[in-house]
C-alpha cells in the first residue's frame, strides 16, 4: 500500500491486529461448534472466548515465534496459547492452517468489497447530480477525438455495471473453508465449517482441497481490474476536456495549490492523472492472480506471497481511486460556454450526416450523396467557405434541398431530443419524474 | 487462429462469410423497423430482404473496395448496393459503422459463448463419470508436492463455476446498439435498436456512445481467462501425476504414437502440457482488452485492430482446450495401484495429524504433542525405522495410546467417510442416489 | 497473423515451407559432419543434400502422417525419407526434436528480426527527415496536456534505442542447440552443433538442456513490447494533434477514402488509433513469454502452442506498425501556422516561468515570486486580461523588471537557442554539418 | 514492500530521508555549476551546500506543506528554504519537478541495481560451488517430467545473462535530466545538466522532454522481469524434486522449525514455494510499465504513482528472491543416491535412443528400429518384463547386436563424458583448472 494512496480507515481492514482478531474468531467460533459436538469440551470453548475475545494480540511476540517455528499459523497459535493458557490445546483441532488463512482472507477482501460498493455508491451519485444538472447542456460529440456530432455523455451506467461486477466479485471470494488437511474432513466435522461460515458472514466452500480454490480470488482481482479501466476511461475524459485548446471541463484548482515548480500559471489535470497511474496500479493484480490459480496437488503456498501484496495493496488503492473520483466529479468545473465555441469551430460540418440522409431520402443514391456532402466538407476544412453556404451553391445538393430544409437540417435541438429517453433507461422513470419537478 | 488448435465447426463463427451475413442481417433488420416507421419506403425493405437473403459476398470484392475507400463498413455497403440495387440506398439510415460492427462481434461472441458452455458441459459429464468411478480410489493427498493424507479429487466444482462465468459473460457482451453516431439516435430511433436486438437474440445496450462499451467486453476475456486457468490447474495436476516416479494416471497413448524422435520408450504427458500452453494463450487477451476500455471520448478505432485479434483466437483455443480437455479425461488411465503404492511410501507418516489430535486429546498440550509426533517422523525421514512402531515405543506417546488406538489412527477407511457428503454438495443428491442404485 | 495486419513478404518467413526448409537444412548440415566425423557415411550426407536441397515439401502429407504419430518432427522425417530414400536413417542421429525444432525457431527469429532493424531504419530516416525539415517550427510544449512552454519534438532518440533493443533482441535468441536427448552430447558431437551453428549464421548455445532455454525468448518479446510501446507513444502524440481542437498535425487521407460510414466530413486519425492497437496486441506476448521461462526439468512442451502464436504474430504485427508508422511519418500534413495560433492561445502565459526567474534573480523570495506570477496568471484563465499588461501593473512585479525587459521575457526567439545542440546530441554533428549546407 | 520480504538494508535506498537527501544534492550540484556559469551568485551555492549538506530533512513537515500546495517539489524546496534561508531562491532556478523527481529515481533504481548484480553474484557463487560439488552426480533427465535419459544440471549459463540483463537494465536507467520545462534548456544551460550527471553517477539523458522518457524504465522492468522467470524455474526445480516420490533434493529444514499447524511429518518446500510466488509479484511490474511509456505530449504524471509502487517494491522483492535463492542453494541437501533409484526405475528404458542409433547403424532403417525398440519399451511400462532382457530376445535387434554390445548401450558412464566440455563452455577453463587440482 502506498501511503499517499491508502485512506487510513480502509487500511484498517488489512493490518496485523485485524487479521489476528479474525483468525482468533474463525477458531474460537470452531471451537464452540466442536465443543457442542463433544470433539472438545464445553469448559474449553468457554475459557477459550472469554480470554482472548478482547484480546489484544501482540505482533511483535508473533513475529518473534515466527523467526522461530518459521510457520505463521503456529505462531499466532503459540502466542494465543500464552494469552489463553492450557485450554489452547483444544483449538485448531483437525484444522489445518488454510482454514484459518483463506477464511481469514476472505472475511477481510467481503469488508474491504463492501466498502468498494459504498464508495462505487457515491460516484454513482455524484455522476448523477452532474448528469441532471446538465442535462440539456449540448457538447461536441468526438469520434477519433475529431468532432462527430453533438451529444450528452454518460457514464453511470458503467459505473452500474462497476458496482454489479463488485457484488459478483464478493460473491465470488466470501467463502469459508474448514475442512483439514488435504480437505477431506477427516479430522473436522462439517458441521464446524458451516458454524463458521454462518457466524463471519460467509458461505461455504463445496470442495476445498486444504485450500479455498484460487479461481474465485482470480475472478476477483478481475473484476477490480474492469472496475479499474472504468475508472481510466472516465480520468481520460476528464483530461482530454482540459486540454487548453479544449477546455470544457477543469479539475478543482484549491486556494494555495500550486500548478508547477517552473511555471506558476500551470493548473493541470494530476487528479485524473493519477487516477489514470492508479488504474495502471489495480490492473497489474490480473496477472499474479491468474498465475495463482494453478497450485499443484492439493495446495501449495506460492499463492500466499502474492496475496500478500496483491490483496491489500489493489483494495486499498481502489478504494482510494474511488473516492477521489466521486469527490472529483463532484467538484468538477463546466464550462458551457467553451463547449458551444468548440462545437461551432468546424464551421457546421458537424450536420454533415443529417444532409446525406436527406439526400438519400430524395431519391439520391448513397454513393452520390456521400461525395457531394464529402467535397464540401473537404473544402471546409481547407478553410474555402462555410458549410451550409457550400451546400446551398452544391448543383447536386441544390436540387433535393430548399434552403429551409438545409437550416432545418442545421438545427441543433434536433440531437437533444432523445436525453429524456436514454436518461429514463439508465436512471429510471423515477429518477426522471423527480427531475421533472 | 493457429489452424492446429482450431476445430473448423467453431472456425466458421469467425469466417468472413459469416460476418459479412450478420452485418446484412442486421441492416436488414433494421430497415425492417424503419419500413414500418415509415422512415424508408415498405418496398424498399422487402427488396433487400428478397435479393440479401441468400446472397453469397464476395470477399475479394468487398477488400478491394475497402482497398480503395478505407472503410470496412462502406465497402461492405458497396458490396450490398451492387447485390441488392439503388434500394440498398435506404440501408444503414441514421447509422454508424459501430452499429453494425459491434453488434455483429456481440452475435459471434454469444455464438462462440454458447458452443464454450457446451464444451464446458462436456468437461463436467467427463469428471462426473471419472469421478463416480472413482469415488472410493484412495490416493495421497499432496499439500506443497509433500505427501499430507488421504484424498479424493474434485475439480468438477471449479468447472462448475467456470460454466456460471461463461454465461455471465455472454450476458455482458450480448448487447445490441443500433444508436447512430456519437450514440445520440439523433437520426435512428430506439425503437430500430430494439427491434434488431430482439431479432439478432441481444438485449438492447443501454447507453452507447456510438461504441457498446469495452467494460462489457474486458470483463467478457477476463472470464474466460479464469476459465483457461482452471483448466491449467487440471492439466498440472494430470501432467505431475503422470511423472515417471508417481505415475498414478496416464494420457491415452494411440497405437502409432511417437513420443519422442530420438527415445523410443518416451510417453510424454503432451495433451496437458499442451493445455497449458493454450491456457497462456487464452489468458493473455486480458491486458490488451483491459487496454481497449479507455476509449477517447465517444468512440476511437484502437480496440478494433485488438479485437480482431483476440476475440476469434481467444474462444478458438479456448474451445479447442475444452475438448481436447473433455476427450482426455475420458479416457485418462488412472492406476489405482500405483496410487497406494505411493501411499504407502512414507511408512504411515500420512498419518502424524491423528496421532497429534489423539494425544492434545488425551491431555498432552499441543506443543509437547507436536515435538514428539515430529522427532518420530523425522526419524523414519531419515530412514530410522517405521512410524508406527517408534510411536509405540516412545516414551511420550506410550503412556497415552494403547496399541489397539495406534492401529485404528493409521487406519485408511477413516479418511474417506465424508466422501458422499462431499459427492452430494457438488454432485447434488439426485446424483448420489442414482449412484447409488 | 491477422491478414489486413501482415505484409506477404514478411509472413514468408513463417509460412510451412519455409520452416520445413530450415529444418532440412539444419539436420543436412548436421549429416555433413557427422560423416566428416565418421558417424555416418559419407555417401549418406551427399545424397541427403543432393535429393533434398530443392525439394518441395508436401505439407499435407507432413499432416497426415503427423495425425498419425502426434509428433511434428516425426512426421517431417517420416516424410523426408520419402524423398531422399534410405539414407535417411542417417539423419537426426542421437539428435532429439527440441534440435531441430528450437534452432529453427532461431532462425527465423533472427530474419524476422533482421527486417524488424530494416523497418525501424525506415522510421528514423523519416523521423529525421521531417525533424530537420521543421527544425525551427515552433509549437508549443504541453505537459499535462496543458500548455507549458514552446518546444520542438523528436521521438528519433527513442527509435534509435529500439533499434539497439532489436539488436540485443536478436543476439539473445539467435542461439543454436545441437546437444541430444536433455542436452547431455551422449549421442551426438559438439563438432556437430558447432558446424550447424557456424552454417545457419547462429552463436552455440553454451548449455541446452535439450531445449534452449526460454529466459532468452522472454526477454526477446519483452524488447519488442518495448518497441511497440514506442510505437503506441509517437501515435498517441499524433492522435492528440489531430484533434479538432489542435490539429497541428494530421494524417495523410486519400482521394476516394472515405471518414465514416455515417458522417462525410470526418477525416480520421485512423492510422494511429491502429497503431495503438497494434502495440497492444505485441505487447501482449510479454506475459506468455515470460511464462514461459519455468519449464519443468530439462524440458516440457507447454512453450510450444505458445510459441506457435506469438513468434509469427508478434513479429508480423509489429513489422506491419513499423511500415505503417514510418510511411505516416513521411507522410504527415504539418500544420505550423495552427501551431503559432495555438502557442497564442494563453495569452502569454507560456512565459510565466521566464518572470519568475526574472524575479527571484532581481532578489524577490522564490514563494513572493511565485505568489505574484501565479496570481496575474490566474486572472488571465479567468479572462480578466493579458499577461503582460497584468505583470506590467502588478505592484510586486513593476518595481523589478522594466517594460523592456519585459518584453525580452515574452521573446519567443529565446526557446529555439539549444535545438541545434540537442540535435547534434541526437543526430550527430555530421548530420548537423549537412543539414547547415 | 511486503516487509516479510523487505531487506532492511535495501529498503533503505527507498526511504524518504534517502529521497530527499538526493533530491538535494542535485539541487546542490546544480546550483554549483549555475554559480560558476555566471546565473547566480557563488556565495549562494556555498551558503546551500554549508546549510543542506548534513541537513535531516523533516518528512512529517514536506508532507504538511504538501498537503496545502499539492505538489511534492515545491514542498521539498519549501522545506529546504527553511532549512538554507533566503539563498534557497537561487535553487532551482529554470530546472522543473520531473529534473528533480526523474534524476532522484535514477539514483535510486541505479543503486538498487548494484545491489541486485551483487546479489547474483552470490548466486552464482552458490551454483558453481554446488554445480563442481556435484559434477559427477548422474541424476536422470527429466523432458515432460518423464525420465528421459542421465543428465547433470545447469542453471549458471542462465544467472550470468541475468547479470548481463542487470547491467544492461541499469545503463538503460542511468541518465540524468535537468533540461527544465519540456525539455528545451530555455532557462537551465546543458552543462549544468552535465555536472549533475557527472556528480551522481549518470549519464546525460540525450533528449528529455521534461521527462526522462519511460521507455527506459519499461526496458528496466521487463529486465527484471526476466530474472524473476529464472528464479521461478530453479524454484520450480527444486520443488520437483523434493517431491516425496523423487525426493533427490531437499530444503534446509531448520530444528525448531515446524511444516504444518496439522501435520508434524511435513516437510515442505516453502521457500521454492515463496520464490515462485515472489517472482509473479516481480513480474507484474511489467506491464504498468509498458502503459507508461506513452504519456501525453511532453509529459503527463500517469507514470508517478505507478513507479511509487513499482520501483521500490520490484526492486525490493527481487532482491530479497535473489538472496533466498542463494541462501538455499548453498544449503540445499541432495541425495545422489535417491537419483540413481529413480535412474533405476523404468528399468533400463533411459537406454533407448542409444538402442535405437546402433540399430540405424547397423543398418536398420529408422522407422523399423524405431517400431522394434518402442515395442519392447512398451512392454517395460506394462510390467511385462526387463528391457535388457526383452531386448535381447526380439528377433528384431537379436542379428544386429551382440549381448556385449547391448551391454555396453546401457552404460551410465557413457553420458558423463561431455561433462568437462559444457563445464568449460560454462565456468571457463580456468575454474576447470582450479577444479582439477
Amino acid at each position: 500500500m502506498i501511503p499517499r494512496y491508502t485512506r487510513a480507515d480502509f487500511a484498517r481492514i488489512w493490518d496485523a491486529q485485524t487479521r489476528f482478531k479474525i483468525m482468533f474468531e474463525i477458531e474460537a467460533h470452531a471451537a464452540d461448534k466442536m465443543a457442542e459436538l463433544g470433539v472438545i469440551p464445553k469448559q474449553a470453548a468457554a475459557v477459550i472466548w472469554e480470554k482472548g475475545r478482547d484480546a489484544v494480540f501482540d505482533v511483535d511476540r508473533i513475529d518473534e515465534i515466527e523467526r522461530e517455528v518459521k510457520h505463521d499459523v503456529i505462531a499466532f497459535l503459540t502466542h494465543v496459547t500464552e494469552i489463553v493458557g492450557p485450554e489452547a490445546r483444544f483449538l485448531h483441532q483437525g484444522m489445518t492452517s488454510s482454514d484459518v488463512n483463506d477464511t481469514a482472507l476472505a472475511v477481510q477482501l467481503s469488508r474491504a468489497t463492501d466498502i468498494l460498493i459504498e464508495d462505487v455508491d457515491l460516484v454513482l451519485a455524484a455522476l448523477k447530480k452532474r448528469a441532471f444538472e446538465h442535462r440539456l447542456t449540448v457538447t461536441v460529440g468526438r469520434s477519433h477525438g475529431i468532432h462527430a456530432e453533438p451529444t450528452t455523455a454518460g457514464h453511470f451506467a458503467e459505473f452500474q455495471r462497476a458496482k454489479e461486477r463488485l457484488a459478483m466479485a464478493k460473491f465470488e471470494i466470501a467463502t469459508c473453508a474448514i475442512s483439514g488437511a488435504v480437505g477431506t474432513f477427516a479430522n473436522v466435522a462439517p458441521e464446524v465449517e458451516a458454524h463458521v461460515a454462518e457466524q463471519m458472514g460467509l458461505a461455504v466452500e463445496p470442495v476445498s482441497t486444504q485450500v479455498i480454490p484460487r479461481d474465485r480470488h482470480a475472478a476477483y482481482f478481475a473484476a477490480l481490474a474492469v472496475v479499474a479501466s472504468s475508472i481510466e476511461r472516465l480520468a481520460v475524459e476528464i483530461r482530454h476536456l482540459q486540454r487548453t485548446e479544449v477546455l470544457e471541463a477543469e479539475e478543482p484548482f484549491d486556494p494555495g495549490q500550486k500548478g508547477s515548480s517552473a511555471m506558476p500559471h500551470k493548473r493541470n489535470p494530476i487528479l485524473t492523472e493519477n487516477l489514470t497511474g492508479l488504474a495502471r496500479l489495480v490492473r497489474m493484480a490480473v496477472v499474479p492472480a491468474l498465475e495463482n490459480v494453478a497450485l499443484w496437488h492439493e495446495r501449495d503456498i506460492s499463492h500466499s506471497s502474492v496475496e500478500r501484496g496483491i490483496a491489500p495493496d489493489t483494495t486499498t488503492h481502489l478504494d482510494f481511486a474511488l473516492r477521489r473520483l466521486a469527490s472529483l466529479i463532484e467538484r468538477l468545473n463546466i464550462y458551457p460556454d467553451n463547449m458551444l465555441k468548440n462545437l461551432d469551430r468546424l464551421g457546421g460540418l458537424v450536420h454533415s450526416q443529417r444532409v446525406l440522409l436527406a439526400l438519400t431520402q430524395k431519391g439520391v443514391s448513397r454513393e452520390t450523396a456521400y461525395a457531394a456532402v464529402q467535397g464540401n466538407a473537404m473544402k471546409v476544412w481547407r478553410g474555402e467557405g462555410n458549410f451550409l453556404d457550400l451546400l446551398k451553391a452544391d448543383p447536386t445538393v441544390r436540387p433535393h434541398l430548399t434552403d429551409a430544409e438545409l437550416a432545418e437540417l442545421f438545427d441543433l435541438g434536433y440531437h437533444t431530443k432523445n436525453v429524456d429517453r436514454v436518461f429514463a433507461r439508465v436512471f429510471g422513470e423515477q429518477a426522471m419524474a423527480q427531475a421533472a419537478e
